[in-house]
């Protein structure tokens, strides 16, 4: 097909795409070429990528190394599609994991290629706690955030995305995540009065599942301590402890797993988003051996053999982690991070949010935080919100980012904080 | 990584991985390559591929030219990942689309791009369906499958699957299929008997969905006027009526829908499998404009701008899709299919299954048919089975396959059930 | 309190009371005493009352030897209310039960004293094999009704009930009843198949729950063979058979259960309506000795001890179960009445419904037969409608009516059917 | 049946009755009389009766006047069960309920006559909820008790009735009791923060059901601003505020409702127990006007037309609410109750809990609330526990118990804990 004109291009999207569609309205450009940090639209325009596909991105786009793999793979007839079989790709994925990820940690999991996306990781974490446990309730927290399939949406907190089922969700009891009722009250207490009370109404759960950082529920990250103290209440009453690394995982806070060096030992955990490395879609549910109690074929899906995101997975984790250099690097990232972020903080008396390189500022109101990511993007900078009322303004760059690029990106960003904020200071002035 | 001996590289399957996997028990070879209908492993032995990634290979593995339009659009940095923002190779995609299939057809429906899954596709259509009506209750069918996730599941008839649940599934009400009980007995009349009775104890549905041929529930084909009839049973009772051509779509019954020509027009309908043409994950929920009131990000998912995917699925539609010629050959090899199965089940008194290239032979047992696949595994073939029991000997053969090789493909089919059934005929006589 | 006139005190009942009351708006006078097949309303008006109750005043009104036994009883201060303690008047009913009822049949069940209602007995009953099976799902079937409390609504199929609910019930799978699709189709064998087809999509059951003969829902009467297989499908599929003779038990359909000499030897059975004889509300849940593994108290409800009624149900027990004189009467009685209705329905071609001392007359529509027992009423007789549609015209008389009485009041019906057909017919002529 | 001695008396209730039953166990008598406070057995012992049918015989057992009204009018052949009709008995509780109940208090609801168990009125007051407001979510609270039934028992804590649901349930989210985590979080604020929030995970609620005495979880009595506040809450998301009175209500804790002079406007109010005055059973659910939206019919049962009760209940509003007598002497007989149950909590370090009539002391724990109460029954004194561990020794006398009497009782708990605390201190000394 011929290359139109964006004006004449524009219009298929209105006349044949559902109205579902999201991001396509905060940056209305038709966009045709990525390479690190750098989104290009159709008529050449560059834009620094803080959105990152949502950290499925961690290591930018078209990383090179991950980008020539790939292209050999295919230029070999590697195989696309594997359903469950033994393939080349898989096998070489597998021993990789276990190399640089699970043998270094000392962890022992067993690899659930569930279909290519977070829900269905989620999907199959859940399903299996519950025949694991014989128990059906599942014990999910304020302003989580799992997916929109029915059984990953119960478990989500999103009341617009909880209204797209149509249908009353059960199996979930909701609790306080971290700091939810503010400083002085451990949340984590409350839950275990709650289980530890035969009389309290909350039916003994197959699964405790947290994310150690609430990407979509306003960037808040659990203390070590209250994450050690639910790992600890779900062992107490024989529930699974299920951590949802699938946005804050993948060295987005730092180590490949999100609560590395916390002293926790989730019974799984579910990864997605950067798995792949190349933002293929992949998902993952890492089983603690004795709990691999599946059947075969319990749970499938046709693209759980998706080969060309194993190959691609399996160049990014010899890249990136097999020594601890990467890390290192996205720990220096995050030292940046927190003082630019900080500083716009500070400027503006707003308070900071998250962990590592996944961090925001809370701008107050979600209408201020969406008028100052239009204004970043008119600056060339792509960033969106999180938060119950998308307050949240959120920074996730690639975590390869140069640091030219992404000072330059900061700046944008706190320009905008202080153009926006002029207006209220002034009016209050 | 270097290359080890099969012998070395298999046990990290078994140390690493679920033992929810399935396909590699029955055909335990470790596979590094595939193109068209012949997939090889590592020793280099070839294959025919009856299986074709379950009917997510209709084109075959690794068709040069959706192969080549992929290399090249990552060569030059094309997005991979794009969430649901405007990118050069959806635009290029919903174009195609909407100038290969829906004009062609006269049909008018808005695409969601859902997380790349067929589940996710089914759990889209549910969720909107409900949301459209107001209503929770879903019809579906007697053998139907419709994927693992929560909503798709409870919609799903196996016991095996729905087992995994883990816990109870509401908000769908099973209906028999066409023929379910028999030629004597129209089901859709019965469905229709208890949705005009206020007093069945069946709740007012928000949808009906069914498979036009159901690819797992053992090739079960409807006729054009019950599907007809089921359809009308949805208008006069204020359901959406769904197809779920996943399996069935795509070509594999001969049209690009499996229910062209019978005079339907499906409110909604869920594609995914074939959909991207090379076997990389994309789905699709097409719905009817006047349903398509989802809120922007009600239904979301990250995985659900996978423009690789929209690449090759765009090259499918211009190679595949252009004129009717593909249309032509399809069912001319489904004569062939029909004709060979047809001889076998002739020979051995069996009933064929199914339609178009979507065709088995019901072998009486699951033990039976298990035996023959696995000796046509023996003999360099690729089949697997479907049905209550795991009966039916089901081909599902890439629809590009060349005749030589399809014959050969349907020679060792019809050699081993004669030998399958030689001993029973020895012993019987 | 002062006895103003009707017209006074009527407005009190539109001031104060629900607009939920319904049987008030067919019959809307003031009743004050009734005796027998007889009530009077404040004018000194009689009405025969073809209604009793909804069967729960099989013996009649105020039976002198019940109402003579429970005025003895609070005269000499018998304790009224006695939770679940041991009491005279409850080892007394105790006692009588398994004398008359359990002994002389052979049977040996547990009796649970729930909530004096028949939808907390049938609650108990559903709760009771799920614990006893472990699993959920329960198969009722079209036009079943079993209450409006939510466990037991979910197993009711009236859609207005149903519609109560204000939210989707789970947990029930809805068969055909007998004769649901007509005489061709055995609908036991449609049941059958799907459960014992693993992939129909109908989850294990833990329970079939049938009432004999449908009394809301048309009066619909199952046969034993339809009973004796349904029975032996349960027993197959190792689900409980549940039998809710709590409208057609108690000698309404000749026998004290409904299912005597039928060779059925149901796992639970619920009673309630006229157990206590004289229209007091209590329930009992008949459980197999087996079945029995409830924890004290895991069923409970504060008017499980309601002794006045424990009181009458023995006096009942003692006057009409101790010989088989009471059923040969009710046999005399059935005989009569079929002969009636049988002639009615002939005269103007409809079909008669039911069975026993539970028989009606399919008038064709529910506008005609809202009609017929308005006039009916207008010419003294209390009567009601039941089915889908409240289409049939239903005889719930006394069962120790006199000859004369009952007569009478059929007679009332006949002339009342002839008139309202003689429109029919003169327009037809 | 002639009287047999209970040594062969008892072996019925083993033979015949269902394990379920609970209260026959701590009290092992066959009682056959009770006058007032007053329970007497076979053998003529007579026991102090501090449990009062739980709280159903605030009046005492056969109250002189209740039980001559009632004769009198089983004597005239008034109607026993009239479904629900327009009765002359009906009429007059209606009435006397206006004049002495609804208008001295300004309120104005519709009575609804549910089926007479106190679930049933729950039943209805959830249903109704979710009528009106088309949502399904009902908020309850830690330690609530409800019912059994299914719809109830949903809102219901206590694990061992929830396990006997055989089912998960749905449809509820649990809020925490005033001061349940203690006298430093106001668990009301916790719960507004909630509903305010979008990403909660808390649906929006049809309702805020709760007991302002929790009478089966511990007697955890809720202040009166705690309660506006919750009231406040429902107001301002929409939810309609039930209370539950069903314990707590006819003058248990003073007033007539629990929640007089506190300054809330339910908008629904459930009432059984003691509403009819004499144990017998009957239960409404009070429906302010506006939400009154039952269609006829929609919600149902038997026996809501239990005119026994109607009668009696008439009697004891005539006798005991006509006025501020009866209030004025239960207010009295709760200042000495609370004296007596306070020097017993003092003297023993124990906590003192409830409201009214309704208290009680912590006795520390289960085992030794169980020893207490056992001793306490040796003594002539019948009481029972409750509590998340049953480890509540609640007094629940007749509220019309004679001073002397009363003392008599206490000074047999007062005894009682004395001795099994004795053992205690001097092991401790």
């Amino acid at each position: 097909m011929k290359t139109a004109s964006f004006d004449d291009r524009l219009p298929v999207f209105d006349r044949v795409e559902s109205g579902v569609r999201s991001y396509s309205r905060s940056f209305p450009k038709l966009f045709n070429k990525a390479v690190g940090a750098t989104i290009y639209d159709e008529k050449g325009n560059s834009y620094t990528d803080f959105l990152a596909g949502c950290s499925s991105l961690n290591y930018g786009h078209n990383d090179p190394d991950l980008k020539k793999a790939l292209i050999e793979y295919i230029s070999e007839d590697g195989i696309a599609q594997g359903l469950d079989m033994f393939t080349d790709a898989k096998e070489q994925f597998l021993s990789s994991f276990e190399t640089y990820i699970l043998k270094p940690r000392g962890l022992d999991y067993r690899l659930q290629f569930t279909g290519p996306t977070g829900a269905n990781a989620v999907e199959a974490a859940l399903k299996l706690a519950r025949k694991v446990t014989g128990r059906t309730n599942v014990i999910s927290f304020t302003n989580g955030f799992h997916g929109v399939t029915l059984g990953a949406l119960a478990a989500t907190g999103n009341a617009k995305h909880r209204a797209g089922a149509g249908t009353p969700m059960a199996g979930v009891t909701r609790a306080a995540f971290d700091g939810y009722y503010g400083p002085e009250i451990n949340t984590a207490d409350l839950l275990n009065q709650q289980l530890s009370d035969p009389s309290s109404g909350i039916d003994a759960p197959a699964a405790i599942i947290v994310e150690t950082v609430q990407g979509e529920g306003g960037l808040n990250a659990a203390s070590p301590e209250w994450l050690r103290q639910i790992e600890g209440i779900a062992q107490a009453h024989g529930a699974l402890f299920i951590v949802d690394d699938i946005q804050a995982g993948c060295g987005r806070t730092g180590g490949f797993f999100s609560f590395e060096e916390m002293g926790l030992s989730p019974d799984i955990v579910t990864l997605a988003k950067s798995i792949s490395g190349m933002g293929l879609p992949m998902a993952l549910t890492l089983i603690k051996p004795e709990h691999d109690i599946w059947t075969p074929a319990e749970h499938n899906g046709t693209f759980r053999g998706n080969n060309h995101a194993f190959v691609t997975a399996r160049a990014a984790l010899e890249k990136f982690w097999a020594d601890d250099g990467f890390a290192k690097e996205v720990a220096d990232k995050a030292e940046l991070l927190a003082d630019r972020l900080g500083r716009i903080a500070q400027t503006h008396d707003l308070r900071l949010r998250g962990r590592g390189m996944m961090l925001g500022v809370d701008a107050g109101s979600g209408e201020r935080a969406a008028e100052i990511c239009a204004a970043c993007f008119d600056n060339g900078l792509i960033i969106e919100t999180s938060g119950s009322h998308d307050e949240v303004v959120k920074v996730l760059a690639p975590l390869t980012i140069s640091d030219v690029q992404f000072r330059a990106g900061l700046g944008i960003l706190e320009t905008t904080f202080a153009e926006a904020f002029a207006t209220r200071n002034s009016a209050a002035a």
